[in-house]
């Protein structure tokens, strides 16, 4: 199973620095033995050079006469992952269709794909060439899937789903389940009916038990590239656009429009019916009632820009203090106009 | 498939003006085409009546005039749901009990049920009529399901839960786990065995991947026509009251008491034993520490009446600028004492 | 199936004051019938010592006088969970392996273990002993599970997963799930392989539908006898140590090394590559983006100590008037200094 460092640096085409050597496996600096590749990205992380064990270091040319051997990278912790990918092996080992799998005669599943037991494709769903089933999925009718997707165990696409081409998504995950739409009567509350669907680009990674809700009318959309993390909640009719990172725990209400390019840290909500523009960062747990212009970087609720929020973060803990002082003030104030006036 | 838009109207006893025609569906303002129908029921819209296509708006009398055709509504989001309601059709397409489905032979299941493929159901389990139960649903033993129930896939019912008539959970609820309850002691953590249930009302609908966990002893109980939006997590022995209204990613521990017609927004938390009144509304991210009285409005952490909330959050981000400007007072008052004592 | 008192006090080593009676279960002093046993250990419900039903109760010495009968006992709270140990029977009455399940050839499942129908179980994975898997698990190639384990309906191994003995893990639980490991280039987002794995110690509980992921390299990991809530997100790399308890939504981010005996109140949020120290305690919704030494009961955003945390949320409220009475210091004080130098 060891490969050659030499053939490595070949495949990732970067300059090796000192002896060739049979490479193991990747591993962190801490970590990694002599027969392993670490990597350095993070500066942090420099002190570990003197210690590491790792028998060959991806890192900037600055770096590289401080190992054993170096490949020179200008981007180490990309070529980390290039890297990584060589040692990466696809999980699952089944191919084919398995006879304890369930596809309705109406569903049209290319050839090369793999499907698991106790998966469920309906009536007239499309799944397209070399895409992967695990066990406990289901695929409801009318859904489309495109080329070369994973779906992990338990994953559901509820009727007229669409996705794209190579995606992935992970254990658990709900795209399409009713959005939440109820009107409260003086005779009860009323269930609005969701006929919309979901629709998911191509190369979009959707995390464990996330739940993407349907429309209620027309569609709810992810754009292309974008990478959304476990247990995130994404409302009916959200609009979000490609090459977006959204981080675990987030939430997103109902018919918010999200650009390109835009970051969400963990636990962050967004509003209904906003609008959040290109490039946008939100900070851990921001909580969003308005809507954010392009290239804003936000955090604290309401969610304000970063540096009034990092400096609020810095006076919230004197505030008991401030009250104090601020008592005090009235005080000595007071008895200095007392004096004043006599 | 298409329907006349004068009988639509009489099916929803709207008053009709303008011409009759056919209509292919409904969809939003922007989006209608002149064989789909619309709705205004927010004033924010109301610019969209100039340049919308759509063939008949469901609207008030006031704004009738000024589309092609109206159909009269005092209540036009909930008329529009009804009018929905006409073209939405079920999700799924199977009946009766498929063969892969798992059913023990001391469970009842009513006539007119479906359950499909990999579906499970244990012993004297009872699924009233009419209910349907999608792949990987899993009903423990000792659970009850009423009449008219769906079951969307991997839903989870663990022994002895029962729910009411004409409920909805959607894929990945589960009801019925262990609630959260131990007792660290010197010799290590011991866990305290969930021996109660959950019991859900009638009409009630749970959202994808929500979590309610069984009680330690009793109950945890949900009143009729209570909805849960996904991702939502109640603890053991929490009692909730009937119409309800629970977004997305809320949180409520262990034995907190919820009246009627509460509604909570997204990501709020409610701490344990504790007592929300009914028609308490909470808002988003709320952090809830004490009792709530009914009829109350709040928001923030900890949760104080909306008005002081709102008054907060404006302050909020002025903390820094308030610091200084303390800062600069004691100093100013200082130095004036220092004068006024020369 | 009724017990006489006298046996069980016996059994649990406790001091029965009164007379024998027959036993039929265990119920809160509220709903206790006089054939049920409850228990006193919050002094709060003191009260409800003169109108409980309860044929017996387990509490302290100084009680045993004021009900029917008393089992006295140093810890009431710990005494009761052991009595309902008593009364607690396991969910699912299945044994051995049905006939649905699908087992590869190569996985090796020990004597004694139950395989529900449509659980899964792949290549070269490993069952212990007595261990029970419900319908919908899926268990990838090469996992290991110990001895006397409980995987709950739907709960997910990935290939690779470690997990030890006698744990339990609720419905819905996502083992070794990819970690959230992106770089963001020029040309695009690149996803960095998640090649590592997750190890769990044994008696460990992980609450229905909570995700914990793979390492990018080497394991994420969770110390014995930790317990762990509904919907709480463990990101790729942590390592936590044991007798944790996590409570429900919380979310700790990757790389983030937890020490022993770490309480985390609900919906907290850990930032990656920290380092939370033994025994440290955070409160509900706390946000913490700062190492944490050990011992320390910290709350907030961002978090401090607890003495702090409470007096801030004190003044929170009385933010907006602070704002006011600012105002009229500085306006005050400017006309107190206009007069002064006239």
């Amino acid at each position: 199973m060891a490969r050659r460092l030499s053939d490595i640096a070949a495949e990732l085409g970067l300059d090796l620095r000192g002896e060739d050597m049979d490479v193991a496996g990747v591993n962190t600096l801490e970590a990694a033995g002599p027969d392993e590749i670490s990597f350095l990205a993070n500066p942090k992380y420099v002190p570990q050079l003197a210690s590491t064990r790792a028998g060959a270091v991806i890192c900037s040319a600055d770096f590289a006469g401080e190992v054993k051997r170096a490949l020179v990278s200008d981007n180490p912790y990309l070529d980390f992952g290039r890297c990584v990918s060589l040692f990466a092996k696809a999980q699952g080992t089944l191919s084919g269709v398995h006879p304890m799998a369930c596809i309705d005669p109406a569903a049209r599943v290319a050839e090369g794909c793999t499907v698991y037991p106790f998966a469920y494709i309906g009536p007239r769903a499309v799944v397209g060439e070399g895409t992967v089933l695990f066990p406990g999925c289901y695929v409801g009718e009318d859904c489309s899937i495109g080329r070369g997707c994973i779906l992990y165990p338990n994953a559901v696409l509820m009727a007229g789903t669409v996705i794209g081409d190579e995606c992935i998504l992970h254990a658990g995950v709900v795209l399409g389940a009713d959005g939440f739409g109820f009107v409260p009567t003086s005779f009860g509350i009323q269930k609005i009916p969701q006929i919309g669907t979901v629709q998911i680009g191509s190369d979009v990674e959707i995390g464990a038990n996330t739940t993407i809700d349907r429309a209620v009318l027309g569609v709810t959309s992810v754009g292309d590239s974008t990478k959304i993390d476990n247990l995130v909640q994404i409302g009916h009719n959200v609009q979000m656009g490609g090459q977006c990172l959204i981080i675990s725990q987030v939430g997103i209400s109902g018919s918010t429009k999200v650009g390109n390019n835009v970051t969400m840290a963990g636990q962050a909500g967004i509003a209904g019916h906003l609008s959040i523009g290109d490039g946008v960062t939100l900070g851990p747990k921001a909580g969003v009632a308005k809507d954010i212009p392009a290239g804003q970087t936000m955090g604290g609720t309401p969610a304000v820009d970063k540096g009034t929020y990092m400096r609020t973060l810095s006076v919230m803990p004197k505030l008991p203090d401030m009250y104090k002082r601020l008592q005090r003030l009235e005080k000595e104030l007071a008895e200095l106009k007392n004096g004043a006036e006599k």
